[in-house]
């Protein structure tokens, strides 16, 4: 089984609106609500792709209690442990037209106790476990270093784990060696990777030339940094531009045709992926390969967390995985 | 006791950001969410200075729960129908220097049983009711005429009856011949009373001269037509400007020293008061200046519905009330 692990699940509202003009009043003409949160997101594309999924985390109040329900109905075994505040609720306007404007709220402040009744609920789910994805921002009164206990705990049990976060949460938890961890490039960068002033290759961002190959050999640099602090492997997703990964086997790149849809859950459905390949004890142009699929699949869908799981598997087939022998320049893998 | 009837009662929030930028990711600062709903904000107005009151409309889910158990818990007596669909919420945003962005969800659909069941609890309640107010706007499913319907029983019940609405809904209720309607400038050209059109006076809108001297005449001619259609008295709220009222003792302005604050809600103050004076039996000057003394405490306070009584007290003391012999005219009331 996998378990993920969402500390700050929330709400997703989108609200679509005729023509987006702030500073107005202005009438909502379809509204759209559902469970996230990565790691929510992460268990609903392991349970569409029939991976059996257990999602934990923390949920408080009314939209706890929604969030509980909606995984519920979707067959997804859900432990998450009640919380006092109530959860927060992200709002992302568009109209189509113009890029979407995003709320993000900071989530509910979690007491000492509240965490402490979760790791010890962490702790025994852990016993059901091969796979923990640890996802997502940590809610306010949680210290950084969060995910670097749990990692740690599931580590001692025995479980891989796999830690899509960023900023210090993400450096923290390298220390405790998680299997792999997924920033996006962002996220890459606020966890003191320096992806902007690569190490590896020399390059410095995207200066002159090949400014993609630049920022991969960049984002390279980086990721082998995460690993010098004690991350297995390194996974980056790049948008429209794929994914690069820093393993033990050495550096891989996967690109993918052009894809058009809803880039917002795609990381997630990569965390999935990369998830489900380490249950299947596949090779790593195997796992890259399916959890691409699984991120181009989800952009075919209108909202984050959704695969057609059967697009997944022809959109796999698409993915190109190249080995690099050395950052910078690229080899057929 | 007075009956407030809110038939799409919301959660207002508002997020605090640093800096609005359209089509961007934010995080919120600082959320803050009440129960809302025009007929929401008069119950409590009219709670917080003492006044017998009691909420009912249409309320549904988990949004619905909530919206009860914060009327029950500022002590409003509460009596809402519970509906299949969700209650709706506003959104707005604000960073403090930009004009506020405002998004509202048009509300859950109601079905003609739910409606049905709502009118046998409203005639219920019509028993105990002296004033009723129907505030606000129409959740989608209900024919316009809905506030003609319960304006028609709580007059065959011998309440009084204030309308707070806009467009069709409350052309149709003045059908019904309620006591008072109470269209915000918007509201009333949307009932097609034609403000900027102006009758009365032969005032067409803001044109030469005192602008805002023509703008009172062709809301007087507005008034007088809602007059023909039915209601019994038109008071319409004017924003900083004050307040218009044609009564069948005449036409009045109201106006008042500049305060400066948040005006969200300041019109259901405005509506509470009017409804305290026809429950105790006020005269206009005395009605109108009370009114108008909760709409400039009300300004005063950060939320919508919350008024310091002691504010309202002061603040009416220095409205001025003027009866005017004629549109466009000025004299001492």
């Amino acid at each position: 089984m996998i378990l993920t692990v969402t500390l700050n699940a929330a709400i997703d509202v989108t609200y679509q609106v005729g023509c987006f003009v702030p500073g107005s009043a202005m009438p909502v003409q379809h509204v759209h609500q559902r469970a996230g949160g990565k790691g929510v997101n992460v268990a609903r594309v392991l349970a569409a792709t029939g991976v059996p999924v257990c999602a934990t985390g923390l949920a408080g109040g009314r939209r706890g209690e929604a969030i509980r329900a909606e995984l519920a109905g979707l067959g997804v075994r859900e432990e998450f442990e009640a919380v006092a505040g109530e959860s927060r609720q992200t709002v992302v306007v568009t109209d189509g037209r113009q890029h979407p404007t995003e709320l993000d709220e900071p989530g509910p402040a979690i007491g000492p106790d509240e965490w402490d009744r979760f790791q010890r609920r962490f702790t025994r789910l852990l016993a059901g476990a091969r796979v923990v994805v640890l996802a997502g921002s940590l809610p306010p009164g949680l210290e950084p270093d969060a995910y670097a206990r749990l990692c740690a705990a599931a580590r001692r049990a025995g479980a891989a784990v796999i830690v899509d976060a960023g900023g210090p949460a993400l450096r923290l938890a390298c220390g405790a060696r998680p299997d792999i961890v997924k920033p996006n490039h962002r996220e890459l960068e606020r966890a003191g990777g320096g992806a902007a002033g690569g190490a590896a290759g020399g390059a410095t961002g995207d200066a002159a030339g090949d400014g993609c190959q630049n920022r991969v050999a960049a984002v390279f640099g980086a990721g082998a940094r995460l690993r010098g602090l004690g991350a297995g492997s390194v996974v980056v997703s790049l948008g429209s531009e794929g994914s690069a990964a820093v393993t033990g086997d050495g550096y891989w790149r996967v690109s993918h045709p052009h894809i058009t849809g809803n880039p917002v859950g795609a990381g997630d459905a990569l965390a999935a992926g990369l998830a489900a390949g380490l249950l299947a004890g596949r090779s790593w142009p195997d796992t890259l390969a399916s959890a691409t699929g699984l991120a181009m699949a989800s952009v075919r869908q209108p909202w984050a967390g959704a695969v057609d799981a059967a697009d997944a598997v022809e959109f796999a087939r698409s993915a190109v995985v190249r080995r690099v022998s050395q950052p910078g320049a690229m080899i057929d893998g």
